[in-house]
């Protein structure tokens, strides 16, 4: 028997996160393992049921959970608070520091059926791209102290301090380097060590740590040119290593390149194999409560967990799987449909994936 | 008689700049003014030549001069030096850094003649689109104190400071609306002000700037979102202002989407219009010393030079319709050919425009 803490969240959360739990429990039955979940409150919810954003008995359902299955926080109705006590940052961030969740793995992949959904030109996304960002998640400039302000008038300065020690980036690059051997053994590190102290450090770690992976190609590419090179030929990149910041842009980069950020999952893990999963797409606030969320980021991050949290891989894969024959059958919600899809609403594409399953 | 201090640096930077100095030729002879040029070395030739990247007589040359026409450095002969040492670094931090150069405007527009190179898919390229990118450009993490390293072993730290003051922000945002006030009438102001203690500053300031430009329209974007939106739909886009090393990722993402590098220009000015111009794309050693290199991203620095720092528009603005003329023309480089171009190599791309002129 496994514990689960289920936080839905704001938007869309609720309406995508009773679908993945609607696939978790067919799962169960068809595999013969256990979850107990634990419903608790994040993001917005936390700050209207509990008066903050990732409420004390929030936290204790995590702690005594095997893991994390995260929705989506945040919405317009929380905008109007200072920026440290809103549901992104109020809830994401202190997660990620107090579970250590150093380890942010974001797949950007292309289904074979939704290529033409990729916003590139159709000659460059081909037959889609599969790329993995390895962000690291609980260091550099999110979390560096000093942070602060001084001074008064013209002069006031605001500042924060990106550090990273070699620790932390052998920790992360291991990380990236152990993903690379279960895919196509290339990694690709992302920093700025033409101009960045903490970014010279970076490299130099990451290119020893690559030693130890004499099988694996290592390349180091600049921030800028990532950002550019991804949209001229994103088949040139496997696993992307970057440090957070550069992480959050890059990860997030990929995701618009596959078109389809409605099915794009993530785990962030700390170094027991506990984690948080939960979709790369918002709270999207605008189609909350309609019924026509797509809930298949949802139910992925869910397979995340059986695979990295729970060692349930068979049944990961097995779901993975019913997704995509689904999504091959035509099957679609209003976001990814296309000329000859059946569009169908959230509730419906769970089922589609039960029955599938 | 103005004086211009002619910085070709390495890879195509000679070939291209002498495209530049016979179109400037040119336009002395029709509009009757007088440029008196005088060249140094800067970058991998600076080091060659003079032992390091940006050469004190190099320095004098340029203040003594009204504007830089600058041409691109780099290149893998000098990869192997420390990267403050390097022709990018070595050259680039400090000439901005020593004549204050603050304010870089890179125009990222995609030609008419040219909507098919762009890579995005032809229903969100629609007519190309025109983005201008301010970006700070002497502050930041790029300069920002303290920076180093401490401490060994695994709890070996390293760290970059990113701080901006108050009246930097608002120099850079009177910049942008500036701008704006040319163009559309709208500045989107890119931060991470969810995370970051000096993007808070930033989004303030920014914000009590607009007041002082009340017909342009204001909106705030997340960096990590902006990457996405860019690809999404860049028509959203008028001018985008940036910090320093935002602005470095988002401009050059801006550049590769118009799809043509090779047309790129860029100004980074100072308080007084003193400025140093030179094209987005890089040295490219792959192809130096063939005569293939398009010279139109050089050239067109040129007219940014005539522009904003000799106030010589007029002339700035016909050698602009030349070049267009010239494409429309179906005359194309290399880079930019399509299948019913007259490929030309530099120099006769150069007379082209010359002889359009
Ligand atoms: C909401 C924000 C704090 C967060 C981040 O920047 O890490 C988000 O963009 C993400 O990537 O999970
Ligand atoms: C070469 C490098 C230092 C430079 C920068 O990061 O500013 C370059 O990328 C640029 O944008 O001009």
């Amino acid at each position: 028997m496994k514990k689960i803490a289920v936080l839905p969240g704001d938007g869309i959360g609720p309406e995508v996160m009773a679908e993945a739990v609607k696939v978790l429990d067919a799962a169960q039955k068809k595999f013969g393992f256990e979850l107990a979940y634990t419903w608790a409150d994040v993001g917005g919810a936390g700050i209207d049921n509990q008066g903050k954003a990732l409420p004390e008995p929030t936290v204790t359902v995590c702690e005594e959970s095997d893991a994390i299955l995260f929705g989506s926080v945040g919405g317009p109705k929380w905008e109007h608070l200072p920026p440290a006590e809103q549901p992104e940052r109020g809830a994401l961030l202190p997660i990620r520091k107090h579970f250590k969740l150093h380890c942010n793995l974001r797949p950007a992949k292309v289904f074979k059926t939704l290529v033409d959904a990729c916003p590139l030109r159709a000659d460059i996304a081909k037959d889609g791209f599969d790329i993995l960002c390895v962000r690291e998640l609980t260091g550099g400039i999110y979390f560096g102290d000093p942070k602060g302000r001084h001074g008064e008038g013209p002069e006031e300065t605001a500042f924060d301090t990106l550090v990273y020690s070699r620790f932390e980036i052998e920790r992360i690059a291991r990380n990236a380097f152990d993903a690379a051997m279960k895919r196509s053994k290339k990694v690709t590190s992302v920093d700025k060590a033409n101009v960045l102290t903490s970014m010279v450090l970076w490299r130099e770690v990451v290119t020893e740590v690559a030693k130890e992976y004499p099988e694996v190609t290592l390349d180091h590419v600049y921030i800028d040119n990532a950002t550019m090179q991804l949209v001229k030929d994103p088949h040139q990149f496997d696993v992307l290593l970057c440090g957070n910041m550069f992480g959050d842009i890059i990860s997030d980069e990929c995701a618009m390149l596959t078109g389809s950020m409605g099915l794009l999952a993530s785990a962030s893990l700390n170094e027991t194999g506990f984690g948080l999963y939960e979709p790369a797409g918002g709270s999207a606030p605008d189609i909350a409560g309609q019924g026509v969320a797509n809930p298949i980021a949802q139910i992925l991050s869910a397979t995340m967990m059986l695979r990295y949290s729970l060692d349930l891989g068979e049944a990961a894969g097995t779901i993975e799987t019913a997704i995509s024959n689904v999504l091959e059958a035509g099957t679609h919600t209003a976001d990814i449909a296309r000329e000859k899809s059946t569009v169908v609403g959230t509730a419906a594409m769970g089922d589609a994936i039960v029955a599938e399953l």
